[in-house]
């Protein structure tokens, strides 16, 4: 059976680039290796919209939202934590397993932080050094208004603003330098459409400022010895050197599809499939501004998402991802990340509605896809 | 011009391997995953050696160099640097970056530490908690001994040894168990035969009563949570999906081949490759106890390394390593690990001398090759 991933990472990869990175080895510290660095130095600074270095690693995500907290504070250090799904919860795991004094914003699943909540709380704390919140909570399919957040830290000079942008990078408009983050994550699984295995990250002036007093030990993930690996086009530590050359070839195309065009691919896919979810009396999880990463829909309660995803991977070779720790079993979440275009995200949706008719769910048939090649037209 | 990688990482990955790696996707989270993972379990233990759990890391070598440290000691422990080359230097800057007092034994370039003065320095100093050593040190082509480095600690309840591994494991005899080595790492572009971007790191049951007190901060190479996530055939995030498929294939033809011939595959390639260099009047870096991974030849002084190793690249297309640090410029470091064998070995020594000659070296052509034939037959 042919096979379709659906899930928010792994995302599918093109060929083009899968056979790219299948091409014999080579050697990191040549010219043709440094080369390609250069250029993908210069393509993440085109998707992050920063002048400031994006540091390539050789982890998962999470490595790299360890270093954004390991370069920047202090021992003991007080932050604000946005916890509205499994990727908020992480950064404070990641805050106390540095020692640092957490304090977090409990979100209720599928709604947004308001920002007026973190301003209040940097005021009534002035000991407050870091807000750390995710650009997309991919648990919850919930955007924050990271523009917003960013407003509040801006008006200080004391307090940082950590943002995991794994599942948006590159998803939507997430301009680091104009908006003032000062540490931005990114991951290669997600709208990089390449394997999982290489994370990214860039840091503002102020976050360069906290990182002169950071006491917090580092290595692997020292960001200081990127930065002048970077201005060599070479990584301190050896590189995954068949990703980074995938990458190469990835941000390639996206300076050919131009930044506002990625945008707006992963805007319209989300936007057809929540539509079409909805016209098929699907109830979407996110209550708030949606993540046009992925759309999470709330399985019929008599049905369960069990079943649902189930259906999809028996009959169709799909994988979409279920819900996690209180979504579980209650919700399916479809990706509009990597390599999917709106013959795919048609595909899928048809394949929901065959799937919930087979399970009993009362609907029109042929009204989710409909809508979305309305909207997708 | 065909290409070929002679440098002691990256290496040639075998074509089975890049094509299988080059597959489509799938996602980490599924039964077809977790069976792969389990496979790569039961093969790392193979290789390793061990009873013990050997995890799989979304990194480069040197993240299980720090893994090792930060899951065994305490804030302010001191250790014990064997400092014969760049990688022994990095333990030190690794411990140095966790607050742990360093007492660092330099041994010179080309050397092989001397167990004795291993033994007294923990005889005179009972608050050493750890002995931090390279299993082969790639920077000098030496072996060092941990069988009887072992032998020292183990007579102790309060002394590890932490062995980095990266060009040992897999290479050459290093069995965790019966040696009762405490934490081996090791990486994929060694032995392994593949890309970078995947490291290994297996805990004693001493190492372990370590971790229950050490309070150095951890997160994403937290080995508990990759304890705790293997028992499920699983890793605690997101893992190098294609690396790990392309090791379930390497560990099968490991199993294949079988450990002893694997073992004694490097022996032959770098015993005829230091014959053969010998042969034409070629200087052996390496002084003591020779790692079967790498050959270190000091080039003709009136010819210098680097017109060597430049020759070699645009004459034959191949690629080898020069010397580092102080070795920079007077040595070149053919790898015998990743997928080379016995031809790609009188390849690459035909290569030396006709490069030597053209070079103006004086022997007779031919000497080496007829060494490495005589061994590898």
């Amino acid at each position: 059976m042919k096979k379709y991933v659906f899930t928010p990472g792994p995302v599918p990869v093109p060929n083009e680039v899968l056979v790219e990175m299948a091409k014999p080895i080579i050697h990191h510290r040549t010219a043709e290796f440094e080369d390609i660095v250069k250029k993908v130095r210069d393509g993440l600074k085109y998707i992050f919209q920063t002048e400031q270095e994006v540091f390539i690693l050789a982890s998962s995500g999470t490595g790299a939202m360890e270093g954004a907290v390991a370069n920047t504070l202090c021992r003991g250090d007080k932050v604000l934590v946005v916890n509205g799904g499994k990727f908020g919860e992480r950064w404070g795991k990641i805050a106390r397993a540095y020692g640092l004094k957490v304090e977090e914003i409990m979100v209720e699943w599928g709604r947004a932080v308001d920002p007026k909540i973190i301003e209040t709380k940097l005021n009534d704390d002035p000991s407050i050094k870091a807000v750390l919140l995710q650009a997309s909570e991919t648990s919850t399919g919930v955007m924050h208004p990271t523009d917003k957040v960013a407003e509040i830290t801006n008006k200080r000079d004391d307090v940082i603003l950590i943002v995991d942008g794994i599942t948006g990078v590159g998803v939507f408009p997430l301009p680091f330098d104009k908006l003032g983050i000062d540490v931005l994550v990114g991951g290669s699984q997600k709208a990089f459409m390449l394997p999982p295995g290489l994370a990214f990250a860039s840091m503002s002036e102020k976050a360069w400022k906290f990182n002169e007093t950071s006491d917090l030990p580092k290595f692997y993930f020292n960001f200081k010895d990127y930065l002048k690996s970077a201005e060599k086009n070479t990584t301190p530590w050896t590189p995954a050197v068949t990703l980074t050359i995938g990458l190469a070839e990835v941000l390639r195309n996206f300076r050919e599809e131009g930044l506002e065009n990625l945008h707006k691919r992963h805007q319209n896919l989300s936007h057809a499939t929540r539509e079409a979810f909805k016209a098929i009396g699907l109830e979407i999880y996110t209550k708030d501004q949606h993540s046009t990463a992925l759309t999470a829909a709330i399985a019929p309660p008599e049905i369960g998402a069990a079943n649902v995803i189930k259906g999809l991977k028996e009959n169709f070779g799909m994988t979409v991802a279920g819900g996690q720790d209180e979504a579980k079993g209650k919700i399916f979440r479809v990706s509009h990340i990597g390599y999917i275009d709106k013959s795919d995200t048609v595909a899928i949706i048809a394949a929901v509605e065959s799937t919930l008719k087979k399970l009993g769910h009362k609907f029109e048939l042929g009204a989710g896809v409909a809508k979305a090649i309305e909207i997708l037209d």
